[in-house]
């Protein structure tokens, strides 16, 4: 291979693909690095003894001379590359050598480089996920700390200087024992480079390994490359990073709704979805379809769906798997354009049910529909009192946090949990189901522009489109927190590759990656799908990380602060004024410090007077972004006569989250809980969930704050 | 320095302090390794040309040549360190250059080694924790991943293996990229060769650093070492490995007690006691001391101390801080030799306090009493029905747990918690102050013994005597579990340090690894104090890690799954027979696996006859060590009957755990809960917490497995 004046890269990565060629030799490889400006060693390749030694003359010692064998991957563990070699009576014997153990190789003679820190920087154009960079502290460090971060491509500087000082190994780049610290910029410069030609030659390579690029502070340089082709030019199908979401309206308000598969009988989700459209009061029309007729709970039954008017805005559509493409092409032919499929039985279970699924699909393109499911258990719009849910739930709440989950559960007994245990609500759910159309990033586009939506919180197992799922996100993240578990971070996709980078490319490490490119914030427990709901509806975000917190207990307080630090939460000193003003109701042998020992105080002063006083100075703070009191509670020792106190305190502290925990007599606690939470308080039964809570917040909080 | 063939290395050491000597040079600190049978390169000291020539014939080349310059640390920055010497002619060139740098010094050449794996081995005598031993994967591995293990000193060669084969950098030592796998054996040697040079030069070294120990097929080659010296020798006082602890049994069955400061008022501590061993019913004599005298709550008053009867077994003295001192020299004069003291105000308060304290520490010397505090919130036996809790509990819950927490705040809030919020009890609480007596070493011996114990948790602070902790608990954990929750991981302590391995040695790693060699299970959230103690009274150890779950949810599944794997449980697969069972009750369209999804099958035959037949087939599988279920529990949808049949499965497979969470209906959940706690299954009110509980179950089984 080699780069002909007028060829673009991808001209010159096809002919080779054409030429059969599969991993492109190292000074091929350096001189495709050499376009995007990353620097490699001068070198030269020669092909006997007489040009190593006129390359040498041009290059000066001390050299490193490689054997260019076509194929070879592990050129260093095969005795290919001899390394300082200082003089011509080295370089002769070295040549000599190679030429016995690779009889006519050519040979690549190159200026040794001089000491660094040794990176990895990678390649890989994954089928789901597209071209990914990965960057990585290099050697063995690699392979057995796996101190690599991914990043979608394109990424901002700014993301590529996030992922660098993730790295543990960025330590060595600050300058080391005694080495000088690298010039981060000119390693920045490099890595787009990288990352340019890792858009610019998608499609064509299976992996890049640049391994090590060494760094220091005169730059970065590619001592190696291996770029190995794909056999085949697969272009990856561009998405549009933004889908026409306007469509939404007709699930979120529809006018009018069409229950397709009505039923008379209680208990059948056809009968139950009746039940919650109206336990919610919608006030639009509902029209019922049921070849039998008749009246279902008051309301008139249409024997089929052609009966119907036109100009219905939405259907649910509840019939048996096999009888749905037809339910929907009905509906289709009476002008209905937004549907829910609320049966299972497609794709996730069979062979047969895929091809009823492609069905589907070939309904939805042929009318242009918008289409939730299948195998969805419904969505919710509390602003427009409706649902499409088929699980007994009955009147839902209306909050202010919307979820997106691509789970049956969540629309069922969690929803049923939130409604029964908690007091928040939430503004939308849509459960995604099979999605045949509607998906993650839509769902999410859509609602970054809901003005009834101030967060988001996201249940995924897979992201459709990945890129596209990067672009909405950054952008809604910049207004509203997105919050996301994502489910099966299965590592059975690992692959066993011969490039680093696509070895390190499991699922889970992209997900990573992306979801800390958009500004996802991460959770990894299904029960805090419930915690970032209410804390998000409850608190507003922090304007930092820094929290105070008040216990009864030194043990709680030294347990809590490392907690505080697993979390990324800071425990920050409190001002002179704060510590006045709490140890004035502090007997003098406790000295009151962030985090604050209250019991003394409690037991001095009462524990309203205590908490009151406490959690308003340290709230009053301004090194403090956000705190906790957990509440000493049992009848024997007094509790407060009434909660009003911590109401009123965050009242008059609209900025600064304030989380409740308590420890003592559970009546006692549910007791505050019940007198708490339906005022907006968050309140938490163990005392470790309001740190967790305010983790998830204070993360939301960094992606607001980013430039 | 050298080693006379006379002098024992204690003696060498001392001699090498005497003559004020910090740092010994390096062949010096390889002779001293030697004698522990630690091998390195074979190598000469040299003063000139004449003499380095005459060692390159003995050894042979290539050669290594370092100068050795009293005091240099860091030598190989320093440019004192030649590598690589191939011949003569480079000999003489580095030997000239090195006497130019470092004029006068001797130099030591060397035969070079042969590669292999870089790893750090060094000891630190630490002034609490004694001897300690450091292993760590070497070069920058150590200083930016922190990859290191320590032990107390003596470690079994166990104990030596288990610790490295949890370094990340192990997988170095299987062979790596083309390198053969090391001699572990051989390797496990050397480190047992330091494990003896470590306690048999105790006292005189500050720390030892072997950086780096080449390890290889031929087993494990010392290739530097910094000997550092004490300024002064300093062993530290030995502390016998076991107290007669059989004086507890005046703590936990006394015959009498007397309460000196028993208070006639409402609410004061010095009636909150009385009022609690009254409710407990116990059984002994108790007598009440105040100068006031008269009765209090029915029972007579003594106005002195010396107005008691003789033979009194304990005393719980509930006065003033500065009066303390008094009224336990008053109890000693009248034969108490078994005192609780529950004031606090002494040490942890400030300078006078602790004057107090040494005070209190004197009179316990002079009339060789037990004593339990001060600064303690008391102590409980149930099966005494006795309690010295000031803390208005009530009657305490019997159990087969005993806690011992360095933290008022357990004794009093967190048991009213446990006592109002679970249904599992206690045999015995250690609340243990100020531990000016008794400390954790001690109660911990006891309750090994404790035929009313079966498993012991822990809250401290600090470890008082760290080697005769780990003595008693490695015995205490052959018989029975022992977890604990460290309170303060600070990492004040971390120093600046010359040496690597005093530089890690922080006391965080010190406590995780003396843990880990004395099988105690290490918790981190305060709330695991509760959930471990529950776990641990209400299930059996299950045989191994295999867990079996069912969940009404895919996504629970999954997102349960990735946390089991977390949390060290393994989800095996099951028997064909198991799946065929759950499989008959399932609609087809779910194939059955571990984890269960039991959604489908419990609409399909109801809830109990799914779960029952679900749970039943788990427990009964051969591969599966403890069991899970999480009901879906919606009035709507259909609750059980009645919980019996899940009563029965535990009883019909006592040696499996089966740990039962829930979702849906939080009041249909409360009524689970109610149902069942009270007859034995342990429930949890968030999905993850069974699984968080049985992974402590799981690591005390496999402690209880060792050989």
């Amino acid at each position: 291979m080699s780069l002909g004046a007028n060829m673009t890269v991808a001209e010159v990565l096809a002919r080779a693909i054409q030429q059969r060629v599969r991993l492109l030799a190292e000074d091929e490889g350096k001189a495709l690095l050499a376009q995007f400006g990353i620097a490699a060693p001068a070198g030269r390749r020669v092909a006997d003894v007489a040009e190593a030694k006129r390359a040498a003359e041009e290059l000066g010692y001390p050299l490193v001379v490689k054997a260019l064998v076509p194929g070879l991957a592990h050129k260093t563990d095969q005795g290919a590359v001899k390394l300082g070699i200082e003089n011509e009576a080295g370089l002769l014997s070295t040549v000599r050598e190679l030429d016995r153990l690779f009889p006519g190789m050519p040979l690549l003679v190159e200026r040794m480089a001089g000491p660094g820190v040794e990176m990895i920087v990678g390649l890989t154009d994954d089928a789901q996920f597209g071209p990914c960079l990965m960057i990585g502290t290099g050697g063995i460090l690699t392979e057995v700390f796996e101190d690599v971060e991914f990043l979608l491509l394109p990424a901002t500087r700014a993301d590529l200087l996030r992922s660098l000082t993730r790295l543990k190994g960025y330590r060595l780049l600050a300058g080391f024992r005694g080495t000088a610290a690298v010039d981060v910029d000119r390693l920045l410069d490099a890595l787009e480079g990288v990352a340019r030609l890792g858009l610019e030659a998608a499609g064509y390579y299976e992996a890049v390994d640049i391994n090590p690029l060494r760094v220091n502070d005169m730059g970065a340089t590619a001592l190696d490359v291996k770029v190995m082709l794909k056999s085949e030019v697969t272009r990856n199908p561009g998405v549009a990073s933004s889908a026409g979401v306007a469509h939404f309206a007709g699930f979120f308000a529809p006018g009018s709704v069409a229950i397709i598969g009505a039923s008379a009988t209680p208990g059948k989700p056809g009968h139950t979805v009746i039940e919650n459209i109206l336990a919610n009061g919608y006030a639009g029309k509902v029209y019922l379809v049921n070849p039998k007729g008749g009246e279902i709970l008051g309301l008139p039954v249409y024997s089929a769906t052609s009966d119907l008017p036109e100009g219905i805005d939405l259907a649910v559509i509840i019939v048996a798997a096999k009888d749905t493409p037809k339910a929907l092409r009905q509906a289709a032919a009476r002008g209905i354009r937004h549907v829910v499929l609320s049966a299972g039985g497609f794709a996730e279970t069979d062979e047969t049910g895929a091809q009823i699924q492609q069905e589907l699909i070939d309904v939805i393109r042929e009318y242009g529909m918008h289409v939730l499911g299948p195998n969805t258990s419904g969505h919710v719009s509390t602003p427009a009192r409706f649902t499409s849910t088929f699980f007994p739930l009955g009147k839902i709440r209306r909050g202010n946090v919307a979820y997106v989950a691509q789970t049956g559960n969540f629309a069922t007994f969690t929803m049923k949990y939130i409604l029964t245990a908690e007091c928040f609500g939430v503004s939308r759910v849509v459960g995604l189901g099979n999605k045949i159309d509607i998906e993650e990033s839509q769902a999410l586009e859509y609602l970054g522009n809901d003005p009834e939506t101030s967060a988001i919180v996201m249940y995924v197992e897979n992201i459709k489109y990945p890129r596209r799922f990067v672009d909405v996100a950054r952008r809604v993240t910049r207004k509203k927190p997105v919050v996301m578990l994502k489910g099966g971070s299965t590592e059975a996709g690992k692959k066993a590759a011969a490039a680093h980078t696509a070895a390190m490319a499991s699922e889970d490490r992209l997900i990573e990656g992306m979801l800390r490119q958009a500004g996802v914030v991460r959770i990894s427990d299904y029960s805090h799908l419930v915690l970032a709901g209410k804390a998000l509806s409850m608190c507003p975000l922090p304007a930092g990380n820094r929290v105070a917190f008040l216990a009864p207990s030194g043990a709680m307080l030294v347990c809590l602060s490392d907690l505080s630090t697993r979390l990324g939460l800071r425990v920050p000193e409190l001002e002179e004024e704060t510590l006045r003003r709490i140890q004035e109701i502090t007997p003098a042998f406790i000295r009151i410090r962030n985090p604050v020992d209250i019991w003394a105080a409690a037991l001095s002063v009462g524990i309203e007077a205590a908490y009151g006083v406490g959690v308003e100075a340290v709230l009053d703070d301004p090194n403090v972004d956000a705190a906790i009191a957990v509440f000493m509670l049992t009848k024997e020792m007094g509790i407060p006569d009434s909660y009003d106190f911590v109401v009123d305190l965050v009242r008059r502290h609209p900025d600064k989250p304030l989380l409740v925990s308590f420890t003592g007599d559970k009546k006692c606690m549910d007791e505050c809980r019940e007198s708490l939470e339906p005022r907006g308080v968050p309140t938490f039964m163990q005392i470790e969930e309001p740190f967790q809570a305010l983790s998830i917040l204070s993360l939301c909080a960094d992606v607001a704050r980013r430039p």
